[in-house]
This record gives C-alpha cells, structure tokens and sequence, in this order.
C-alpha cells in the first residue's frame, strides 16, 4: 500500500490562476523532499495549464459521465486524459451526481486509463459505491468538511467501518478520508484506522504557511 | 456592430486535446486572414492550456454561478478570467441553469470583467434573460442543434424576433443565432435578420475539413 | 387589485396528513370569515385529498415543465388541474428551477387554466420572470426566508424596486412578497409597498396558534 | 416470495385524474378476481386522492431525501405514508436520483414503514444499491422502456445477473425488473429468471383494453 495525500484546491481564491500554481509548486516540493505521494487537483480549467508544468499527478476535481460528442460544457474523462491528468474526484460532496452518472464516469476513466477517487458521505454509500470498482473511494462525513476537527478525531469509527465495508466487495480498492484534516499527526491516525491516504483543502490551501502545512502532512506518513 | 462568429468544441473528440488544439489554431488562423472576430470554447480542462497559446479570445463553455470559496469541481468566473479566458458561454443547452444562478454568473463575470454568452432556447426566455444584461444572448431553437438545417432557414422569424424582444429590454445586448450553421451564406442571412454573429458546433469541428468550413463562414461576413 | 394570501406548507410535520387539513381547515375558516382570499398549498401527495374537502384554492408547491407522458415522478399541470387545483408555485427557493423549464410550466398552466406564482430571488429575476407572463410573481429574498425579521421592514425597497420593474414590463403581473411575514401589520405593508399580497409558511405552520397568526394575518388586508 | 405487478402510471393523460383513477380501479378488480399482488402508482398529487379509495396498494412513483421541515415541493416519504401510500419508486430512470439521497429516501422510508422500490439501469447500479437495503431493486435497462421487446427476451441475461449480484449483497432483497413488459408470457420468463414481480406501464396505461392486458398480466403468475 502506498500512502497518498490530495490536495484539493475547491474554487478558493488562493487556489487559483498564479497563486493556485505557486501553490501547486509547493505540493510538489513536498512530495519531492518527502518522496510522499503527493496529488494536486485545481480549478477545472487550470488543469491542463498547470498539468504540463508539474511532476506531480494532476487530478480534476471532477467529472462526468459522459464519453465524447455533443455535451457542452460537460468534463469528459478522455478530455481529462488528454489535457494531461492522471485522475479525478468524482461525486464530491459539493458535487453530488446520480448513481448511473457515477458508474458511467467510473467506467469511462477504466477505458482511459485515469484514476478515479469516488467521494461519499457515509459507510453505506461507501459500500455501495465499492460495487462500481474505482481506484479509491473517499469517506468525508459533511459536517467535518471544512471543519477544525479533524474526522479522524471525531469519527474514527466511520474511517474504520467504511475500510471495513468496502473491503468487504473488494478488496483492490483503496480507502482514503477527509474533512478536517490538517496536521501530519492526523495522517498518521488515518493510516492506523485503515486508510491509504487523505484528502485535505482548507487544511493546506486556507493556511497562513501552505509550505509548513505540507511539510506538517507528509511527515505524518510512515 | 462587430460581428463574432463562436466555435464551440463541445466534448467532441476532434475537439479535444492535441486535436482541438490544431482546430483552434485553425480558427485562429481564418480570424487573422479574413479579419473576422473569432472565439473558441475548448474543453473546459483545456481552457487555460489553450489560452496560454492562442491570440484569439478562448471562451468557457459553462461557469457557475458562484464566486470563490468551497464549490469543488464547479467553474467559477474568477477561474476562467485568471486562466486567461475572456468570455463564457451561459446555460447552453446540454448544459442548462437555473435562473438565479445565471443571475449571479452575469453578474459575476461583469465583476471580473469577462464577456457572457446567455444562450436560449426560445423568443420568450430569450426576453427574460434580456432583464439580466449579458453581453450577448444566443438563440439556438434546440430541436435544429447539431441538425443539417440552419436556424437562419427553418426558423429566420425565430431570430428577428429574439432580436426585437431582446432590443425592446436593453438595446445593448447583442444577439447572435445557433443551430445548423455550417456555411458563409448562412452567416450572412444570419446578421441580415438582425444578429451580430452565429454559434457554430459540429459544422466546423465535425467537418471533414475545418479550415475550408471556417474559411467559408468567415467569407459571410460582410 | 385583490388580495391574496398564500399558505405555504412546506414539508413541515404540522402541514402533512391529518394535521395539515386541519390546518388547512384554519385557513379556509379565516378566510370565510374575514372575506380576505386565502390559498393553501400542501404537501404534493395531499393535494387531491385536500382539494376534494376545502372551499378555499389549494395550489401545489411544485410543478414540472412537462405536458403529459413518460415523466414518472413529474408533477404535471394537468395533474394539478385533474387533481382539484387552482394554481401552483413555480421556482420557490427551495425547488429552484431552469429558466426553459419555467417558460414550459407556465406555459402549460395557462394553457389548462390554472394560475402561476413563478417565485423569485432578487428584483433582476423578477424583471426577467416577468417576460414569461405568470399570473404573480413573489418576491422573497433568501436570506430572510424563515427568519424573525419580515422581508416588509427588511428591505422593503427591494418590494417596492420589483413592483416597479416587473410592472415595466407586464402591468398585468401582480406582485406578491415573502419571507418572514408572521403579523397583520406586515401584510398592510406588503401592500402599501405595492404588493396584491404574501406568502407564508413557519409564520402560520409553526405558530403555536395557527388559528390566532391567520385571524391577525388577514387584519391586516385593508 | 409473493410476486407483485407494480403499475406505473407515469404522466400520461390516461393514468391521471378521473381516467387514472378508473384504471386504477380496473388494477384493483384484477388483483382482486387473480389474488395476486397489484400496486398502482399514480400521479403525485393523486397519491392520498386515490388511496383514499382504493383496497390496492398505492406506492409514490418519488420520493426526495428530505426527513420533515422547509423542503418546498419534495415529495417526503413522511407525507406519502400520511397521505396513505405503502411504498414508493425510488430512482426511476424519467427521475435520477443522487446517491447519497437515495440512502436517505430508502433510510426514512425504512422509518416510517414504508416499502421502497429502487429503480436502476444496469446490474453494477443494481449491485451497488444492495448495499442500501431498500424493499426491492427494479431493473430496467433505459433503452428498452416504452418499447415493444420486452426485457425478459432482450435481455434475459440482465435480469438473471441483477438477481445474482444483488443476492450476493443481501438475500432478503427482492428483485424485480422492467422494460417493455407486456403480457402473462413475459411475467413468467421474468419470474423464472429469478425475480419477484415486474414494473409495467405503458403495456397497461396506454393499452386499448387495459382490463385485459392487466387481466393477461396477472395470468402469468403460477
């Protein structure tokens, strides 16, 4: 099992245009130093822009279902491939899809050969979702997203209980979780409680010192 | 008036990636020939990408309605502005939006300083979006979209009627047409009936040969 | 101008089953006996079964832009005429909708004869809602919905600013308000305002005196 | 295992108002002169109109997420069970639904006794939805429905693989499937396929004779 940490930069000011990049440069050097795997997802539109700069994985933060023709404005995971991604979130809280759009895309990013880290909100729908095989599924109870504490402290119960489950349909699908987490010692906790890795946002993007937040996060990984 | 003639990629293949990359140099370069006003809208992953290279204006296919903050996998106006987008196209439709939230993406865009594209469905939503004051409203009847019948043709009353609804509102709004426009000809009737340009999809991108389609629609241009 | 007032039930406990006709069995008392207009709009499910036993109109919460076919879960303007309702409410701010879907359901109520209260966020999408002729429009500022202070003290310019610009564009639209109307003296100032009345929904629902919030609510009409 | 005929009567003009409940009677004599299970499903705003009347089951053809409160225009499974339904459609392919909402719908539904119906389009959503422990799981592959194959010769292999994953998660599951079913034939291939029942709807609703296409139907119960 190889440890990973997803940056997720949402829409946040700081997390877009130079300063998004800047920011992924610091991602990158932590990774770099660490030899931690380290994941960038910006801006949808950033992403093939900051993809041919970086060396570290560049995930879109989202997409949909749909294969290739006449959908406007859609985020097909072909066009994610070729602007230059090695993945994507799919089904984040503040994106919610339908079921038959989550297998879709799921099945689509297979064909082309991305990752796909399908977000949930509770062991069921992480066990259901463990049924449409993506490459990671992430548990982010909503009320902790965004939060000071991290879910690792306020729900390890959950963490532990959605590994469970989801092993339960398949074991070759790696578990990862989120909300509040911020710190190194919150990574390591996750790791303990069965997971493979975090999603972190506010925890990096948001801080006075993204630099020493990553450093902090990387350093929790054994 | 300047006339504009809009290329959306959609999420067609020919549009993506490496290949809608030498399609925007294509339109890039019938602009630069004729000295028509040409305007691209890539896949919104390669937004930013293919702004970095191209001199003619990239437009976004969607934005949302949001500002900054925590909207993962959502486009923001800020986002396509930073990523070097000038404009966007609004509620095309395969990508429809609730009316508050085309409110608050016009406005929005007008705060950044990027150029709005509503796109309408029919005379009617067409005089409602008018109230909202968009740079341009876009008329496009859907059941001729991606059809081989121009909109200029099967439904020239449909045009100058948006243009007297949308004029009667806020005659600063200009209005352009879409749907089965594929040649100069229909270019040309299409600001005959009062329009100030046309949205062109597949009669460029699924062309056979996109240089001589987009020499050809240029050439309509008074 | 006659006035009216529009009880909104929303999903509340105290609307639903048996307790919500008796509660509609209130409204239809206040209004036989102070001659004020009072419409009731239950949960969906309920509408027939009210409408079958009340005197006063019953309105859905909700209907869909669809005519008649394969739209399972839909809720039809005919269904609503079928089922004993005089009218709906369209695009209330928790069941937001496409502005092409707007146009179709109101179109589509004036067609079987039902009336329309298309329901709007902020003076602009009033203006723009106005262009697609509903019978009312309401206007009802989000961030006051369900809240202590009445919309009528407020932001009573912004009442007065929709009044004016929805009346620029169709004299015959009457204007209604809502968010946090509980009293009387907040209806008087509706219509002072220039509103032909107001929504509600906790002010009455969630009174501990139904009865007593209605008598004082129709006091109110002059 | 009981089987049941759930009959859909979608938006169409036959299933709603004064014709809809008269075939709805029509289901009733059918269930009551074979013994077997009928369930209708009209029009929304029918639902507590017809249960009223009806000695059958009425199930909803939606129902939202939402528990009680300010949720305008959601169908709640609290007001479908006050209204008098004993179960719902969850997920209907005219009416997708978000996962985690689906968890929430088939959850609340499980509070207040109610039976739920999960619609899906493939057997990795058929799969997936198993792990939400809803009444029933329909499958209905989208591209045969409204058509005149019915599912159980198109794609027998569905159905017996849906029954089979669905198992796998958990027996005490029912499993049902849709599509084009017409006739007592195909209830009897549906049933040895392993299902528990089918969903029909056009097959009865838009018959010419619907007493004796449901009378033909319940004929292929052994």
């Amino acid at each position: 099992m190889t440890v990973v940490i997803i940056v997720n930069f949402k829409s946040y000011e700081e997390g877009t245009g130079r300063r998004g990049f800047e920011l992924a440069r610091i991602c990158e050097r932590a990774s770099l130093d660490s030899g931690v795997d380290v994941v960038v997802c910006p801006p949808l539109v950033h992403l093939g822009q900051y993809a041919d700069e970086l060396s570290v994985p560049v995930y879109a933060q989202h997409v949909d279902g749909a294969r290739v023709g006449s959908y406007t404005g859609h985020v097909t995971p072909m066009s994610v491939k070729e602007g230059g991604g090695q993945g994507t979130l799919i089904n984040h809280s503040e994106r919610r899809m339908r079921i038959a759009d989550i297998e879709r895309a799921v099945a689509e990013c297979r064909r082309v050969e991305i990752s796909t880290v399908v977000c949930t909100n509770s062991i069921g729908v992480s066990k259901a979702c463990a049924s449409l095989a993506p490459t990671y599924i992430a548990i982010e109870p909503p009320e902790l997203i965004g939060g000071d504490v991290p879910v690792t402290k306020a729900k390890p119960e959950v963490i532990s209980g959605a590994v469970e489950a989801i092993k339960s349909i398949d074991k070759g699908i790696e578990v990862l979780c989120g909300a509040g987490i911020k710190t190194g010692k919150d990574v390591r906790k996750a790791i303990e409680l069965g997971s493979s890795g975090v999603l972190v946002a506010s925890g990096v993007v948001k801080s006075k010192d993204p630099e020493k937040a990553m450093m902090d996060l990387v350093s929790g990984v054994p």
